[in-house]
């Protein structure tokens, strides 16, 4: 079904002048829900991901698509990984973007040496450290693991670039070894710290509990990766947020290893509905679809019918108590206005949930003019087709027109009269049976 | 792509025997994380999706795979709504399934009348209680919402079926205005109130804490539901419940108004995560892939390729890091085991990014025998190859078995020594020369 079997609706609702009552809870001293920052890795985690295969060029456009939206940070495939992602790394850094560029290693002198060569802006460090990933990854321990983010941090920073230091897998990592590990690191001076919910485990109040304890033991900035496995990924990001973390990490659409991140889009809706001036501000909503297209496209996936924002019905309202709502005020069932996306909303009232003041609209917008009865009445005949089959706006505006014919016409409104049950014979494509047979 | 460019990896992980350590905080002493049920909305919510219209058939049969799967209610439109809707109702109440079947109207006297001569188990009753629906959609005042729904509840409880009780909207209400509101309700003997975040702005520790509140204040159970404008319909229904309430409203893949509520699918993934064997015991969770699939069709839409469980890569590992992890340990990178919902993982092995522990796995697939230097060199082989262009399975067996036989023929040995620069020259379907070209 495409949009344009849908009604728009003409923008009414006026902007509230009172605090926002879905800002951020004044019990957070320490929240950044008004003041946090992105970090894109559809270079980088979303390299990860099934699909992708980004050759220079798209790269390129991904990179300048992303720079232009607005995000702070851009991460890239470790130049260690092949010949290619190195020398992929050194063109974007040369672009000259806005945004600072980082790419991410493992916590290796190896890695490090070649990373601070490529011209990037900074350097994101990860080591696991869960039970499983220092048996089962590299089968190290946590003092070989302090050993080496010594080292490697004290290098990087040497090269006068950014420095992160990251867990991996932090939410099945031993709360004593983590904050150890981050305090030693913050003490000598890292940029930021990283949480990461690797495997996508962490539920929201986890996360808010460990932003807060974290808090306590490092004076430098967190940064939070959530994976989707189970679907909390933007939940546990404005959580973490709420707790004080100042940086998300996002990817468009959430591409990477699995089902992927927390994704840019889904993120900035839920961030628009709490910090609206800052988010509105700082980043070019309306080009959040452009976007999606583009990395979509390039990973060959559809947008998610239900995607946040941009999926295809998310501002398509239907049943009849909602349309005669929407229509008399768009605040009334939509958090996220569509203007601020460059998108629009639709009343699809060619259905048999519809109600007579979404098919009043439509009888506006066809410029005739009915009674609140006659509309009422022509509502009914409409719902009876459509407990038939499904309804098209040309299926309504017919029913809608011949109905306004008959009364309006006295000679056909006289010949019609006393027949109500002619209803049925309108001209449809199905036959009047199936109602019978399906019932 | 297909699965079958990718490389299944065989089960080796035992299970914990510990205590579960992503459970329920012990400090929420009101949690139901191990004690939920489900309403199942596919049939009503989800009728109000964009592209839906079910016919009788098609009702009959989600309605009886949602029984089977184990959903503890079946939600149906408003026998009101529509005539086929009435005889739907009725006809799904005949079919004699375990699920108990609800049906959801308005709070008017004349929709319960309807609704109880229907056949069903319950009726849910809703109301919208923030300004925004009191002032644009029925018109009321809270002194008449309670006197209807007095009215309206005392005379379902006369037939001897359940009640249900929910504001719409409820989290841009009035706080005392919805305590006051259900504390009555509760005192004239609802089964369950509910909570509905009808515009999807409800953030995880809103929504805790106003469970909390609410628990102090009635004695009843609690029933959310959660729609998904900001992506947070899953993380608040688990909060939710570890808030106190006791039963979650979700729809097959979340379908509903604009782009949904809380999907079944979705909230399975989170809540085997904290309750496995209640939720393993409870659910029939291999058929989520096919209720997905069979709604999917109805409603003409794609299975999400980041849906929870069941999107395509939701259980494809490629980095090469991830790879190796996995294939010592599935639960290194898996919080979800892709057995139990009938399904199985893949390991990416033929990109650039992937590493020597995965294409040891596939050489001990094709039954060579190579050490693990001569791995670690036919891996470089194959990333140079990821580099220029996207790679599938047949490449990367090609490049291993002519390694292969070059390694263990001792005269071809003997003529490639020495020019292993060669391994451009294996046969690929673009120019060597476009790696120049994106460099």
């Amino acid at each position: 079904m495409s949009n344009s079997d849908f009604q728009q609706v003409t923008e009414t609702a006026t902007k509230p002048t009172q605090a926002n009552p879905y800002g951020p809870n004044p019990a957070d001293y320490l929240s950044n829900v008004n003041s946090f920052q992105l970090i894109d890795s559809t270079l980088r985690e979303g390299e990860q991901f099934a699909n992708a295969f980004f050759d220079t060029e798209k790269k390129i456009e991904i990179a300048k698509a992303l720079d232009d939206f607005g995000v702070d940070y851009i991460e890239l495939t470790s130049p260690v990984a092949s010949e290619q992602s190195r020398s992929d790394c050194e063109a974007i850094c040369k672009l000259g973007l806005k945004a600072k560029i980082l790419t991410h290693i493992r916590c290796h002198m190896d890695d490090a040496k070649v990373a601070v060569e490529t011209g990037v802006d900074g350097v994101d460090v990860v080591i696991g450290t869960s039970k499983f990933l220092r048996q089962y990854s590299h089968g190290k321990d946590m003092n070989y693991i302090a050993k080496s983010a010594i080292e490697v941090i004290e290098f990087v920073k040497s090269k006068g670039i950014e420095i992160r230091f990251s867990s991996e897998d932090s939410f099945r990592s031993d709360l004593v070894d983590l904050l150890n590990i981050y305090k030693t690191v913050d003490k000598i001076g890292v940029n930021r710290v990283g949480i990461a919910d690797t495997v996508g485990c962490a539920n929201p109040r986890q996360v808010y509990e460990l932003m807060r304890t974290l808090k306590t033991v490092v004076s430098c900035d967190v940064e939070c990766h959530f994976h989707n496995d189970t679907g909390c990924a933007i939940a546990n990001a404005y959580t973490a947020l709420e707790g004080g973390a100042k940086l998300i990490d996002v990817a468009v659409l959430g591409i990477g290893e699995r089902n992927g991140i927390t994704p840019l889009g889904g993120l900035m809706a839920r961030m628009i509905v709490a910090a609206p001036e800052y988010v509105k501000s700082k980043y070019k909503l309306h080009k959040i679809r452009d976007i999606e297209n583009l990395v979509a496209e390039a990973v060959e996936v559809n947008i998610p019918f239900n995607n946040p924002i941009t999926g295809f019905c998310a501002f398509t309202h239907k049943a009849g108590i909602h349309a005669k709502a929407i229509l008399a005020n768009p605040s009334t069932y939509e958090i996220l206005n569509p203007h601020d996306f460059g998108l629009k909303r639709y009343i699809h009232f060619a259905n048999r949930l519809t109600g007579w003041n979404a098919i009043k609209s439509r009888v506006d917008q066809l410029n005739l003019c009915m009674t609140d009865d006659q509309i009422k009445d022509v509502t009914i005949k409409i719902k009876k087709l459509g407990d038939i089959r499904p309804l098209n706006i040309d299926d309504v505006d017919s029913i809608i027109k011949d109905f306004h014919t008959e009364v309006t016409t006295p000679l056909l409104k006289g010949l019609k009269d006393g027949k109500d049950e002619d209803v049925n014979a309108i001209d449809i494509e199905e036959p009047v049976s199936k109602k019978s047979k399906t019932a």
